[in-house]
C-alpha cells in the first residue's frame, strides 16, 4: 500500500462523533444542581465529550499528552522572522530535557510530553523521550516551489499518525498537537489561506513579534506563495469581499478538500504533516483533541479537509492572537476556551485548557441533580411559588 | 477590642507587594526561552505572585482552598429572582457531600473546599466540612433599611478572616473566595454601585437567568437601595458621564472608603462581608487571592476601600457576565484570566484559573534561560545575524 493510500485509509478509520450522546448530555446538565446554562462553555465542552465518546457521560479525560511536533523550513530564508533556524533544535532538545515551556505546563496539568522530529534542519541531541523520524532535512522555500513531496507529507503524517496511535495504545486519553518550527507561522498561515480562501493579508501575522517591515515581508511572501500554489492547481479565483485593492493577487480558492494532502506538501510544514496524523489517529481512536496555537489549528483545518468528521473531535484550547488562527477556528466553528496572549506554540495553549475539559467532564459525570435537593422535604414556612419550583425541580 | 476595632487591625497587618520582585520577574521571563512577552497575561500574574511573595520567582502555589461562604438575604422578598430562598441551605449540604460544581472544580485542580455558614436562614445539617459562624438568619430587606448592623458585618467578616487564617496556618497557599446566597447578585449590585458610584442599571444583571420583567425589578430594587443608601449617608451626587435619564434618583457618590463597613453592612450580605474577611486575611498571610465571580469581586471591592493594599493581592480568575462584575473589575484594574460564560459562584471560576496561576508560577521559575540555549557552540553554517543574536541571546 501507498503512503498515500495509507493516509486516505487513516482517513477512513475516522467515525462521525455521536450526536444523541452529546444531547443526553446537556439534558443531564440541565438537571444539575446549578441554574440551566450556568457553567457556560464547560457544557458545551462536557456535551462534545459525551459525543466523542458516545456516552452520557463520557469518562473523565486521565492521561493527557502533548505531542510537539517539530520541523524546519526553507521559508527561512526569505527574511520573514528574526530568529535563526537553529533555534528548533535547540530547543526540541529543550523539551526533552524540560526548559521548555511546554514541559512546565505540562508538568502543571499532568500531561506526558512527546517530542517528534519529522524535520529538523539541523543537529538534534539523542534523548530517550525524542522519537526521530525525520523525513528531510527541512522543507524547500514554499515561494520558489512545494515545500515538500506529496510522499514526504505522507511519511511525516503517518510518522506523527503512528505516535499518537502508541501513545493512545500506551493510555493516553487526550491529545494536544503542539508544534516548533522557526518560520513556521509563514507556512501555517499559507495552509490557512489556501483551505479557508483567505487572502495573505487576513492570515499573516506577527508570529514571536516581528516589526513592521518584517511583516510587510512576510504578508508578500504568503501572497507570493497563495498565488504560486494557485497557479499550479489551476484554481482561478478572487477572495473574499474583505478583500482589499491589491489583494487581488494574492488570494486562492477551490482546492476543495479532494486534495487537502497536496496542500499540505505544496506550502505547509513537516510538523504541520505530523500533527494532522495526530489529529486523525486520534479521531479515528476516538480520543478528544485539544488544539493549541497557530500551527495546531492550521493542521486541524487541513485533517478537516481531508476527513470532515474529525470536526466532531476538535476542542479550541486557546485563541492565538495571529490573525490567521481566527480565521482558522471561524472555519473550523470552534470557540476557544482560552485567551491570554500566548504565542509560543509547543502546545501551550492546548495543555493550559486541559483543566477546563477536564472540569467539563467531571462535572457532567459528578454534580448532583436538582431532584436531590428534595427541597420539599425540608422546605418550612411558605412553599415556594409554583413557576419557581418549574424552574428548580425539572 | 470591639469587632470594629479588630477589622481596623486586620487591615492595618496589610503589607503593600514588592514592585522590586515583580519588576525582576518581568527581567527574568524577558531572558527565558521563549520570546519575550510570548507568555501573554501570564508574565503578569507571575510578576504579580513574585510582587506577592517578596521573592522572584515566587513559591509555586501547592495548596490552594476555597472557602465557600453562604448567607441570605432579606431582599429575596422582593421578587429578585424564581429561585426559592432554601435552595441557600441545600446548596450547603452539597458543598459538604461533594455534589456542586465547586465540588467537581475542586477536585480537579487539587483545592480544598472549606464551606461557612455566616447568614443561611434555614436548618442546615452538620457536616465536619461545615463552619458554623451564623451571624444571623439572613439579612434584612436593604431597600427598607439597613441589611444587617455594623457589628454583625465585622462579625461576618472576622468569621471569614478566621476560617482563611486557620487555612493558611495548615498550608494553604492560594485562596479563592466563593459565595453562596439566593439573591445575592442584588445585594451584589448594590456594592459594586455605591462603591463605584455606577448606577443601578450599569451593575444590575440577570443572576441565575433571569426574564425582562424580573430584570425591570431587581434593577428597581438596586436603584431604590442605592437612594436609600444616598439619604442616610448624607451624599448628594449624580451619576457619572454615562448615567442616562431615568436613573438621576438611583445613583450614589462618594462614601469614599473610609466607611467602607458601613456600606457593607448597610446594603451587602453576610456572604459578601466574609469574603472581605478571607480576602483581608489573605492579603495580611501575604496569600494570592483569585477572584471568583459577581460576590467575589464586590467583595474585593469592599477590602480594596477598606484597605487598598489589598489591590495587590487579587488576581481575577474570570469575568462573570453580570455587568455588575466588569465594573468591579475595572475598578480594581484587574484582567481576568477565564472568560466562559460561567454564572454559578461558589468560587467556581476562580478555582478554574488555579491551574493557569500555578502554571504561571511554574514557567517562571522552571523555564531555561535563552543563553542556556547555546546557540553558537552548536552553530553550524552561517552565524546567525547579530540583530537577531542581540533579539533571541538578551
Amino acid at each position: 500500500m501507498s503512503l498515500e493510500e495509507r493516509v486516505r485509509q487513516l482517513a477512513a478509520e475516522v467515525c462521525p462523533v455521536d450526536p444523541a450522546a452529546g444531547e443526553a448530555a446537556q439534558r443531564r446538565s440541565d438537571r444539575q444542581v446549578k441554574p440551566p446554562g450556568s457553567l457556560g462553555q464547560l457544557e458545551a465542552i462536557a456535551a462534545r465529550l459525551a459525543a466523542i465518546a458516545g456516552a452520557c457521560p463520557s469518562p473523565v479525560p486521565a492521561a493527557p499528552a502533548v505531542v510537539v511536533a517539530a520541523g524546519d523550513h526553507g521559508v527561512h530564508t526569505r527574511g520573514v522572522t528574526p530568529w535563526p533556524q537553529e533555534i528548533t533544535a535547540r530547543m526540541v532538545e529543550q523539551f526533552c530535557t524540560g526548559g521548555a515551556a511546554v514541559n512546565a505546563i505540562a508538568d502543571t496539568v499532568g500531561a506526558r510530553v512527546a517530542v517528534l522530529d519529522v524535520g529538523v534542519a539541523g543537529d538534534v541531541a539523542g534523548h530517550p523521550r525524542l522519537r526521530r523520524a525525520r523525513v528531510r532535512a527541512g522543507t524547500a522555500d514554499l515561494t520558489a516551489g512545494p515545500a515538500m513531496t506529496r510522499e514526504e507529507a505522507a511519511r511525516a503524517l503517518l510518522a506523527g499518525a503512528g505516535l499518537a496511535e502508541e501513545l493512545v495504545g500506551s493510555g493516553v486519553d487526550l491529545l494536544v498537537p503542539g508544534d516548533m518550527g522557526i518560520a513556521n507561522t509563514t507556512a501555517s498561515a499559507c495552509l490557512i489561506g489556501v483551505l479557508t480562501d483567505s487572502p495573505a493579508a487576513a492570515v499573516t501575522g506577527r508570529g514571536t513579534g516581528i516589526d513592521d517591515a518584517m511583516l510587510a515581508r512576510k504578508t508578500d511572501v504568503v501572497a507570493a506563495a497563495l498565488a504560486r500554489h494557485r497557479m499550479i492547481t489551476g484554481v482561478a479565483g478572487e477572495g473574499p469581499g474583505g478583500a482589499t485593492a491589491g489583494d487581488s493577487g494574492d488570494v486562492t480558492r477551490g482546492d476543495p478538500g479532494d486534495d487537502a494532502l497536496g496542500t499540505l506538501a505544496d506550502v505547509g510544514g513537516l510538523e504541520h504533516a505530523a500533527l494532522v496524523g495526530v489529529v486523525l489517529s486520534a479521531a479515528a481512536d476516538r480520543v478528544p483533541v485539544v488544539l493549541d496555537g497557530l500551527a495546531s489549528v492550521a493542521a486541524g483545518v487541513v485533517a478537516m479537509a481531508l476527513c470532515p468528521p474529525v470536526r466532531g473531535y476538535l476542542i479550541a484550547g486557546h485563541r492565538s492572537p495571529e490573525p490567521g488562527a481566527t480565521v482558522a477556528l471561524e472555519h473550523l466553528g470552534l470557540a476557544p476556551l482560552l485567551d491570554l496572549g500566548l504565542r509560543v506554540g509547543e502546545g501551550t495553549g492546548g495543555l493550559l485548557a486541559v483543566p477546563l475539559v477536564t472540569a467539563a467532564a467531571r462535572l457532567l459525570a459528578e454534580m448532583a441533580a436538582l431532584d436531590d435537593l428534595d427541597v420539599a422535604r425540608h422546605s418550612s414556612g411558605d412553599p415556594p411559588a409554583p413557576s419557581a419550583r418549574a424552574d428548580v425541580c425539572r
